[in-house]
């Protein structure tokens, strides 16, 4: 190397020079391009959005850091995150700043012109249903839960299983916790289910899962254990653009949703997991909850098959079946939940928040259950059908499990 | 079921419409957005864009579907992709549509009046280097490798080994061939390294490495092998935002880069994946490949552990280290080529494109091999340094493998 000709030493510096700075900060700097930033997070705890739209007329923001509002829809009332207007200064640039925010993960977006879209000088987005949000954090308190620390990790994997009762192969995600490739303990399974129009990334993603599980291990508040994020819509392999169907424009409206066939086909999936991972097979060694749609599967796969589950966990969940469902799933649910809590389960625990649209559906069926006194555990968050609080319910659950 | 109170039924029927609606569209629909389809990509091949913008002065297209446009740059010519201008039409969207497209994976983004923007309607989007892009796919003859088509898939994780020589956790991608998880075969590992600015995600997300390998495998075309697709840029513990620095802007000005740090702390990531995955774990069944940074890095680390790699490639390599680099691994390069060919990997693979800006470099390294009569193969292909020639490099370069 110290031997090398002077042409080659030339080559090389301008090589690097130009391998450095083709990147985006170099077109910007050739092109023009704003070198915004934004959101910026301030040690006080209030964060400023900044846009470059120098010829717009209106530039919003809308997330779950502003107050939500009520708007009257066709079906009622419904909460939806509120929107906060820019003010653009001499150069082009919008800008707002929140007031002082609690820890958290915010989701949110701009929306110029009535257009929404991503930030664009925000790198971190995650699609939620059908839609890309940015996201940013907050540190503190229990959001500390949700970073990535300086702790042993686990190996998130995404996996094809084989469903003979739907007759597909179909994509999932697997969190296996730090050390599992090289030892040979055996684990307990939680089956963590995702919400309508969500897919098998949304509990890593929006969820935070990993990193939940991450620092609860770490802190021994939860166990070391598998978890199985599934995808819910059978009708759909995988996530939109992880499929044979390509890039396609996803959508909340598919078609076999909560109609039992999800529910039919689980045992495939428990199956696939007890034969492929290290699992403790059996009931005392298996939890299954979810949000939402999420909570509604855990509600039927966990009393079709009594024998399965010995926790179950239902956030913010949807009770009942589309009307009108001819699913044997979906028949003589009293006999069934008699069956499962005749051999009671060591945990049925049922969250949701004071303002979920789904609050009255869950005091219903509590009553069901106490009125049969089933036995079950129930807790009360403020707040509505948001990311917020199934990640708290998250951090609540897993502590109880295994134990 | 059949039995459920009135009051029940009622409920879930609302439920279920307020689920069913409260996703993007509805808000769409609520709010006033606009429902904009972008990109569409036409039976013929062109591909039309779409932006509604109604108060922008100028809306334009840049990606690589357009013609590289040469700049000039303080170092000299530079290539850069071209840019296209929409036009707007009387409800205030903006459309362009190409030419036809061959087929490939296209990257693309907005600029709208000087704003570099994600297209807010199309949701598949990666992040390569600091930028977002948007991604779509034109299908057809070599474009198929890039699709989940209908065939076994291997599973992807996201693990983190430790590095004593680094001293720190380190994220990698790691992809395990169809039926890895239940059998106990042993299988031969491909070390597959990104190029300056990106990072464990870029070849399984850009660079299709994930489809590739499945429909290879599938074919009979690649054996199955693992691959272990790392993070070049050690002074991360892996891609931004997923490290404890948090939500970081990403940069592709890191230190530690292309300055023997990675190519030392290489044997830890061989010895954990020999320790924690079912590895045949000799030269003969180790390959080691990577685009431009990662192709110097595969260079560097083949001839510095020349008892490692009998397969190695470089694609649209970077040859020679930084100006003034005073680690030990770039000392004594003729010694060291000297050793490693003097028992000559059953494959050194040169590849790189006729317009790469490294082209020169390369040809100076191959004249240097071919002054000490080391044998390699050598693959010219069109275009510059552009993951269009990685990934087709990749569908090559992995049928030579384990033969």
């Amino acid at each position: 190397m110290r031997k090398i000709p002077y042409i080659m030493k030339k080559i090389l510096l301008i090589t690097i020079i130009i391998i450095a700075t083709l990147g985006c900060k170099a077109q910007q700097a050739l092109w023009g391009f704003s070198q915004t930033i934004s959101p910026e997070v301030h040690p006080d705890k209030t964060v400023t959005f900044r846009m470059y739209a120098p010829n717009a007329e209106k530039v919003q923001v809308t997330g779950d850091f502003l107050p939500a509002v009520q708007i009257d829809t066709p079906q009622g009332k419904a909460d939806v995150p509120g929107i906060a207007d820019l003010v653009k200064n001499a150069d082009g640039v919008w800008e707002f700043t929140s007031d002082v925010l609690s820890p958290e993960l915010y989701s949110y977006s701009f929306i110029v012109d009535g257009q929404k879209m991503p930030d664009p000088s925000n790198v971190y987005q995650l699609r939620d249903i059908s839609t890309i949000t940015n996201v940013f954090l907050v540190d503190g308190n229990y959001a500390e839960y949700f970073k990535v620390n300086d702790v042993p990790h686990g190996t998130v994997s995404k996996v094809w299983y084989d469903s003979p009762t739907l007759g597909k192969d179909r994509r999932m995600t697997i969190y296996t916790p730090p050390g599992y490739e090289k030892g040979d303990k055996r684990y307990p399974v939680f089956y963590l289910l995702h919400g309508m129009g969500g897919d098998e990334n949304a509990w890593s993603e929006l969820g935070r899962a990993t990193q939940i599980l991450d620092n609860m291990i770490a802190r021994g508040e939860a166990e070391p254990m598998i978890v199985v994020m599934t995808n819910g819509n059978v009708d759909m392999e995988g996530a939109p653009g992880e499929t044979s169907l390509g890039f396609i424009q996803p959508t909340t409206r598919l078609p076999k949703t909560m109609e039992g066939s999800f529910e039919q086909h689980f045992p495939d999936v428990v199956k696939f997991v007890d034969t492929n991972y290290r699992t403790i097979a059996d009931k005392q060694h298996r939890a299954i909850a979810g949000l939402s749609m999420g909570g509604f599967h855990s509600l039927h796969i966990s009393k079709e098959y009594p024998d399965m589950f010995d926790y179950i966990g239902l956030f913010s969940a949807a009770i009942l079946p589309r009307e009108g469902s001819t699913s044997p799933i979906y028949d003589n649910l009293d006999q069934k939940l008699a069956t499962q809590f005749a051999n009671a389960p060591k945990l049925y625990w049922i969250a949701i928040g004071d303002k979920d649209f789904l609050y009255d559906a869950n005091k219903e069926y509590r009553k069901m259950l106490d009125d049969k006194g089933y036995k079950y555990v129930y807790r009360e968050s403020p707040d509505g059908h948001i990311w917020k609080n199934w990640r708290i319910y998250l951090t609540e659950f897993l502590p109880q499990l295994f134990k």
